[in-house]
């Protein structure tokens, strides 16, 4: 990049993705957390984002409350918003990881295209794609924020699990049971993982 | 955050912007270059990056490489795809500054309302708009890229400072008059500003 101003030259200097990761002390990847509604995606998303941070790790949660609101708020539910959604938080993640840091993306994101999508934009081994699974039962049974009993009311049209098809990932890095681990266990298989892949320091 | 999973209550830490300044020892900002196509906005964010690296610090620079060819790459010149472009542009670096980064944006952005919305994102102080200041018979003489070239001759349509209005800052942080300060000189000006206002450390 050159440029003349009053005959001084103009050249700049280029710090890359991995001048970030030497100085942060850790690879920029996405660890992308895909499940039902329910099955406790935020919830580890955070808690991950906890322990990486008493690491000394710099992550970054991208899910419904800063997108939806924000990037995402001109789109909404039909077909090709849901995808649309879906590939802009998958750009804005690829940023993130550019920049170095721990992204962890926790969305239903029901559709393997859209994800297998966001695994091309990202160099390998820098996509970390993370089946949240559980039973439709119990995330029925939980129903948190109380949108299956709307579901089922027929007052939410095309909710995953009930009236759209959830798409199971065929071959993600990892499965995290969340009906048969707690919440510590399943951090500690992605920690694991972090640090077995040399995404972060073995602590 | 709070839900069960075979009764075991599953509570997830919560980590802040403020947490993430700590780690980093710096403040996540915004730092919002204007100005006219080869002005040396491009050339002023990587410098400033390279300087920001060299001292420990992390940023991360959002210009048209990055963005036009994947976030915004369903997006053409129409009047509201320049306004979605830079609404988009603003909502990204409002995430990068809550995840503790330095951002720093490289983008025409001719429209003072645009600069404006993008402002009212973040908190008070966080947004540090920069009128990067070159007469326009200086960006086109150097006319890098030859794109001043090919709107002379109607090539590009609605080109900024031919075919195109450029609103300059009314109130900005700073302006930088590339056509009589060095690279250095610039730059130097930015490193002042983000220390005294406590973004980055005095050095």
């Amino acid at each position: 990049m050159e440029i003349k101003a009053t005959n001084i030259t103009w050249h700049a200097g280029v710090i890359t993705a991995e001048d970030r990761e030497k100085l942060l002390k850790q690879k920029g990847v996405v660890i992308w957390l895909t499940g039902l509604s329910g099955a406790g995606k935020s919830t580890i998303a955070r808690e991950l984002e906890k322990r990486l941070y008493d690491m000394g790790h710099l992550s970054y949660v991208l899910d419904g409350d800063n997108i939806r609101h924000g990037l995402n708020r001109n789109l909404g539910f039909s077909p090709e918003d849901r995808k649309e959604n879906i590939r802009r938080i998958s750009e804005v993640a690829k940023l993130f990881a550019d920049a170095g840091v721990i992204t962890i993306t926790a969305f239903i994101s029901p559709y393997r295209e859209d994800r297998d999508n966001a695994r091309k934009l990202l160099p390998e081994g820098k996509f970390v794609e993370v089946y949240v699974k559980c039973p439709l039962e119990k995330c029925e049974e939980r129903d948190v924020k109380g949108l299956y009993k709307k579901a089922r009311a027929g007052e939410i049209k095309e909710f995953t699990g009930i009236s759209a098809p959830y798409e199971p990932p065929v071959n993600p890095e990892l499965v995290i049971d969340t009906d048969k681990l707690s919440l510590d266990e399943s951090v500690e298989m992605l920690l694991n993982y972090l640090n077995q892949k040399g995404i972060i320091a073995a602590n």
